[in-house]
């Protein structure tokens, strides 16, 4: 009100004749919806351009999610050709709406999921039709004023059931799909009023449309570009073991930096949090890989199921390295000169750790035993070993009573509340803290390692061709190399 | 083979005579088949009693998903009616079957996903059909040459684009239904061979048939034995936190157990991997949450997504604690004199952390501000502080020198490797890293405060009543209890 109040004012000051006041109110509504429907025009207008900057940045980072689109697209013209084809047309009549149906609610991502959803669908659709023509006979049988009650209850009964079945976590994961489409057939040809002559002539024609969408599917997703959610799992355990080791490097670099650029580290640092949230994702591909028949490297008997391990054992790790992270972004730090006496050691171990992680990594991505993952694990372990020598042959008070004296002698003058005792524990607390960690991260890489042999058994890779006779050469080096040091 | 020959030898022993050669082969190719088909019939029967067994459990479990198979049954029942009552079906005729198939696809087992569905289905089948309407009125009037390349290219374009739209985050969780529906429907309109006028006519059953079904779907979802997304969510994240404050206290327990029963820790000790796991069922609750009309003490615009923030933050002090179970059972310990010293401030720590994570979850339940927080947050620095206080005032060489004595002199004599300088780090590392865990679970139940604390000042949350004059008397003797200590 004192807005329109102050408005009316100024008109009033600019333009003091009679006219303008008869003019100024209709004036000023059109002045505001007009600038109203601006306001609400240019909102839209951003939100719009905002949704379809970000779908250019989707599409951009992953022009198969496009490709995905265009297939869509594809099989829904290629199946709407039966409309336009009269012959066919003829034959299947309002019955070719199913094919359209299919082919909208069938066609998924990947083909894995695509397989699942047409297998269910073609099963599920011929148990429901068989088992409601059966009780469309048995009720026919008893009468016309039994009929209704007699189907009515079956389908309260089966869909109860076929629902109550979708909380089993067995069938969830492998025929949810499938048990919607049953209630839906059943219910459909429960409750129609035809005659069983006709259903069958029905039940015929539905099934060859349905099988003409699914067969369609089937094709488009495989032919073109196919997505297999197989390969999608295998590659996101991959880029999950980079990201780990990724973040463990961008940690303890951080941790020990000198003069680093910052903003590289951190984004390098994140890494391992796609590793802790990457569980439903990878549980929904292996889901769907085993529905996949055999495929470049993969065959049907693929142990899926061993990748869930390794994503587990991954996950394990990356919680570690997410208490080591919230370590390093504490305020309270060793003092620098302690820092620095076990930079050296805490690189190397962090690196020979990497390096088990980016051989585990190779040895996904080639499916290839890896000769060298022995010697590097032992590497690991040597180094990890070495940290936690150095971190015992600490001799601590001498060593901190030199090195920080004069900032103990500083607080002491300060008088600093519960510093009364300046105990060396609460000097070294915070290194000790990132060196039990790396300790602890290097026996869940073990863990990694273990499942990741497991899969090679499972799936029978092959050993590497690079025959060099390094087996025993570096693991000589390496025990040579610790007794020296 | 051999067992088949040693099978005839059998026979000829005991039957010895010319006839019983001729039905000998027979005989055993039934009798294996009978056997196979036992075995079969052994093995299907097992499994079907493996399910129905995990089925009762489920069903005893949460009584609720059994009412919700009641609620289908009768929902499709219900719809079913149109068939049997002439009028109606003289009037939908074959649409009604889309009153079954809305039912059976819209029907879930939250009220929030029930709505989601409803609406998006409504709303995505007349924008599409009136999309539809419209390019069939442009098509027809641009020849019969043009018309199906018109419609062809329309449904390429609008398929793509809509089954794009699905790859972005903010559509997928509000619209990922709707966009389905749209181009479900607008496929079938486009292809369908019908006139103009035929169409209007058609839009208008078919639009009546899907409200009836979503009307239903919406009415015996929200009548019988409703179950709210939000409800839902409400009580995952108090039951969350209530899981974090057992495995916390179990952990601890464990830790500094003398003579406790395992089993029964064990059980409490996992309850944090509930909450590691729990982000997917938070978010498409959160999803489907802002669906729901006001319910109870929850109204349309309760802020969920600060549930999603208490969830992480919860999450994030399961990571922690999660550091701290494998720091328990590892094997390498503090000597059971030093665990002692430390036991008395740890469990005292652990209980005050403790208690405010069981004071927030009555926040939660209750949906009031509570009084003592703060006091209690109070407490948990406190003793959190005392603890650090207890690791900075212990005179290390001296005290574990002459605990410890014999143990050192003990690995001395052995020879043990790595321990020429046996370093009172060592002694103490295993202790200092659960205290440091227990300081970084105390900070990060913190975040926790503050995510609760904010969920109470955006959803308006009341004081609670019991306006003891608690808020002074406590942190008094607190304060008090603290000098003395």
């Amino acid at each position: 009100m004192a807005k329109k109040a102050s408005s009316r004012l100024e008109w009033r000051i600019n333009v003091p004749d009679g006219t303008s006041k008869v003019l100024e109110p209709e004036s000023g509504a059109v002045g505001r919806i007009w600038v109203g429907l601006k306001g609400c025009m240019g909102i839209i207008v951003l939100k719009v351009w905002r949704v379809l900057e970000n779908a250019w940045h989707i599409g951009v980072a992953d022009p198969r999610k496009v490709i995905h689109c265009i297939k869509v697209g594809l099989a829904l013209s290629i199946v709407s050709l039966f409309y336009y084809m009269r012959p066919l047309y003829d034959d299947f009549g309002g019955n070719a709406m199913w094919a359209v149906m299919t082919v909208v609610v069938v066609f998924e991502y990947t083909v894995g999921a695509t397989f699942y959803k047409c297998i269910n669908r073609v099963i599920a659709t011929f148990l429901a039709g068989a088992l409601g023509v059966g009780i469309h006979l048995v009720a026919e049988q008893s009468g016309d004023q039994l009929k209704p009650i007699i189907l009515g209850i079956s389908v309260f009964l089966f869909a109860s059931a076929a629902t109550f079945s979708r909380f089993i976590p067995s069938v969830k994961a492998r025929f949810d799909y499938g048990a919607m489409i049953f209630i839906l057939t059943f219910s459909l040809v429960s409750v129609s009023g035809y005659r069983v002559v006709e259903l069958f002539e029905l039940a015929h024609l539905r099934l060859s449309t349905i099988a003409i969408g699914t067969s369609l599917c089937i094709l488009v997703t495989m032919l073109f570009c196919p997505v297999w959610a197989g390969c999608e799992l295998h590659h996101l355990i991959h880029q999950n073991m980079e990201k780990l080791a990724d973040s463990l490097d961008g940690c303890v670099a951080e941790y020990f930096k000198e003069n680093g650029s910052e903003k590289d580290l951190n984004k390098k640092m994140q890494g391992y949090k796609c590793v802790l949230n990457s569980k439903a994702a990878e549980e929904s591909m292996a889901n769907f890989a085993r529905w996949e028949p055999t495929h470049g490297r993969f065959n049907f008997t693929h142990p899926w199921k061993q990748y869930l391990k390794i994503g587990a054992s991954l996950r394990n790790c990356a919680y570690c390295i997410e208490t080591l992270n919230s370590c390093i972004s504490s305020e309270i730090q060793a003092p620098p000169c302690l820092r620095k006496h076990f930079s050296n050691k805490c690189m190397k171990a962090s690196s020979y750790s990497i390096n088990v992680l980016k051989e585990l990594a190779i040895t996904i991505v080639k499916m290839k035993k890896s000769s060298n993952i022995d010697v590097k694990v032992a590497e690991m372990n040597f180094a990890v070993e070495e940290l936690v020598d150095a971190l015992k042959s600490l001799p601590t008070t001498h060593f901190i009573a030199t090195t920080t004296g004069e900032e103990s002698t500083k607080a002491k003058a300060e008088g600093v509340e519960g510093s009364e005792h300046p105990s060396p524990i609460m000097k070294v607390l915070p290194l000790v803290k990132v060196v039990s960690l790396m300790v602890e991260i290097a026996t869940r890489i073990g863990g990694v390692v273990n499942a990741v042999e497991e899969l090679a058994r499972l799936a029978e890779f092959k050993a590497a061709k690079d025959g060099k006779p390094k087996q025993n050469q570096p693991t000589d080096k390496l025990v040579a190399d610790h007794r020296n040091s």
